[in-house]
């Protein structure tokens, strides 16, 4: 795999709330994503994911608080906790996760994706 | 866990080639380490290798020609392929790996972490 430029991956993600694979390793994906207003409540049994924000500023609503992410944040929410990111303005953000990880958890609906493109 | 700011943690950090773990999960660490010189070259026999560069421009030598990532770049090196970064001048890094894996790899010599701490 070549190396992943951030800021180019970026540009070509048109959607929010849709991830991209950027990358591959050890059983997870990196993945790619922009953010822009409200996801759903969900959460994902088995599987701890990260949110790291590369622009924007990304909160991330647990059942017992919020937790706010600037640029150069990471935060990883474990298995089992509901979450809910929030972003008033379009965030950037790279996310780790299995690569069995569905984006909206324990939900389905529309917004699921069932599978995910390179980037 | 609360969440990381990666400049915070750099700050924290005083030796080169020594990564300190800033979070868990899925069975992998994510490590923040500086770097400044060269390693060694070495390998991973089982672990895929993620380096995100954060602060200045780190160049990881393979045996078939050699990468170069500035900052908001990342390369994975596939396990079982021998590698040796380098950097000019400082480097910040985010790495994410096994929670196995040593950061000398195959090789064990004064430079081996045989635990790492959290920052």
């Amino acid at each position: 795999m070549p190396k992943v430029n951030l800021a180019q991956k970026f540009r070509l993600i048109k959607e929010y709330w849709s991830p991209k694979i950027a990358g591959q390793l050890n059983g997870q994906y990196v993945k790619l994503a922009k953010f822009k207003g409200e996801f759903m409540w969900h959460r994902h049994e088995k599987e701890d994911e990260l949110f790291l924000v590369t622009k924007g500023s990304l909160t991330i609503q647990l059942r017992d608080g919020d937790v706010s992410l600037g640029e150069g944040e990471f935060f990883i929410v474990p298995a089992g906790i509901e979450h809910r990111p929030v972003a008033q303005e379009e965030v950037h953000a790279l996310m780790l996760e299995p690569i069995a990880t569905l984006n909206t958890g324990n939900v389905t609906n529309k917004r699921t994706l069932q599978e995910l493109e390179w980037i």
